[in-house]
């Protein structure tokens, strides 16, 4: 991805290897200050997926193959690491997947460097190819919208949601993106519009309840991610993705779902049967450790909500787009 | 509205007046502390509508009538004082609406204070009859939800959408209240949960995101205020009402909007007509003076969005509860 530096336009990934070091982008200082990161030491990597250097799934996975790379280049016993690397966050599908693949292929001999930079370049390949097909989508003077972040920095490079806008942008078509804040952790705000911003993409931040006032006046295209698409075509993700799905209905907006294949859950058969992960109040009630609710106020704060496949009109992936009634050749 | 302080509970309205001076509770300041200003000139008033120290339609007016009584009080230019006090804020009806009264009131020679006390009990009487008309909608054990604030701090006491709340509450009917938080200025979160607090109902704060996550759970009752009905029963209210309305409609939960027949406006005919007030961006990328944005990412900030009329159940009133194609006997 494209950031903006005192010397110069420079690019960068969300997790990279260099030097001996696996580097990051420390996203907890955004949108504030860009400050890359280098550790030496797996156990060091551990800890900034604890505590959320690097997030985003994807980047997650990467990072953990650069940390089971660190392990094999220095020595370690490589059972220790991948447990230790494991245990860094609970629930992040990728990050196990990624330390058990860094595993196999170090037990067997492989290159480290090579076989986790090679786990990082096939995460950005699918992200490439998304762009690809979904800057199909985007013709010059539209207006798009989009929420949360699935960008380069949770999916080590070009994103999933940002990837056609990255590319089409790059193609020289000319749009803007309605970017809507995504209370209560903020990543549209904070994330997605640091890295639009990076870019020289248009855009405008807004209040989540300000969708039907866009999407009124004219919203051209919708993308967003996904944390989950089960076997009919529904999706989780992030809370407030099923308000803004409705919302283009209504309106009669084309709304599109971008993610790789590896988000697929085949085994599950619809979005009744995502288990939706409840989150602290105090995100909800507290900003930078401010209160700002009543006291004795309570909050909820379920983490992603699950949109149904009637209101998809397409999922981009890296094998093509897909109308939900398709999902079944998504597999083949 | 009970208030809890420390020395017990206690019967306050948003705006009055006392000895010589407009009072008001500092709604800025809520819902940390409870502070009460007290203003002696007309721009003083002016100035606290337009910097929201009071807001909601019904306490702007009467705020604004106060406004004017200080204004015949010092011996004031009327045509002015009129003036600079409906040039406070755009949208808002009760503005014009109470400027106008008061400024034939004083016209004729009426007592300032007897007229704007006047037009304030008038607006709390109006809110407890919207109260006890729209209590009836109101079952034990219903899951309501609301939006923004339209309370006792918008209307001078009791409120509008919270009155049927308030007054089903103190009848011993139990229920419980989804408020969403209302960003940017989270009215929701800080306003209406702070005065269901005050009053002991049952009640969560929830990111405006999450509508639809708990509209498909099971909402059974949607409340909110309005800041303009026009003739066709299109109606302006905070930004993110039309979002929920849509929302409410693609579950088939009833949506039904409280305000006095001041409210409504027909000499406007639809929605279309309402000038929509654009507010500082800064509102939306700062909170409470911080920065939270990514720097050099503008952010939109519509005050307001208009809600179609077929979106609407009903429109409870003082006069009862009207359906938008039965609007013409608000007038009657």
């Amino acid at each position: 991805m494209k950031v903006r530096t005192e010397s110069g336009v420079k690019d960068l990934r969300a997790v990279w290897f260099e030097k001996g070091k696996v580097m990051m982008i420390d996203q907890r200082e955004l949108p504030h200050k860009l400050v890359t990161v280098g550790f030496e030491k797996y156990q060091d990597v551990a800890l900034a997926i604890k505590n959320m250097t690097t997030r985003g799934a994807p980047s997650i996975g990467a990072a953990a193959a650069y940390g089971m790379c660190l392990a094999a280049l220095s020595g370690a016993d490589l059972d220790k690491a991948a447990a230790d690397i494991k245990a860094a966050r609970p629930t992040a599908n990728d990050l196990f997947y990624a330390v058990d693949y860094m595993y196999s292929c170090l037990k067997k001999g492989s290159d480290p460097v090579k076989e986790a930079d090679g786990y990082a370049d096939m995460i950005v390949d699918k992200c490439t190819k998304i762009g690809e097909y979904g800057a199909a989508l985007i013709k010059d003077g539209m207006r798009l919208m989009t929420h949360c972040n699935a960008g380069a920095l949770a999916t080590v490079d070009v994103g999933t949601a940002l990837a056609p806008m990255r590319k089409a942008w790059a193609d020289g078509k000319r749009f803007f993106v309605y970017v809507s804040e995504t209370r209560p952790r903020l990543q549209g705000m904070q994330l997605t519009a640091w890295e639009l911003g990076q870019e020289g993409i248009d855009h405008s931040i807004i209040p989540d309840g300000a969708s039907a006032y866009y999407m009124e006046k004219g919203v051209d295209l919708i993308i967003t991610g996904a944390d989950r698409i089960t076997a009919n075509g529904d999706f989780a993700n992030k809370i407030g993705t099923f308000d803004k799905a409705i919302t283009a209905k209504h309106f009669g907006i084309p709304f599109y779902v971008a993610a790789p294949i590896s988000t697929f859950d085949f085994d599950t058969k619809t979005g009744k049967d995502i288990e939706i992960e409840q989150r602290s109040e105090r995100e909800v009630t507290e900003i930078y450790g401010k209160m700002i609710a009543p006291k004795g106020s309570p909050a909820l704060n379920p983490s992603f909500d699950v949109t149904p496949a009637e209101l998809v009109t397409g999922f981009i992936t890296e094998k093509g787009i897909f109308a939900p009634k398709d999902i079944k050749k998504v597999k083949q």
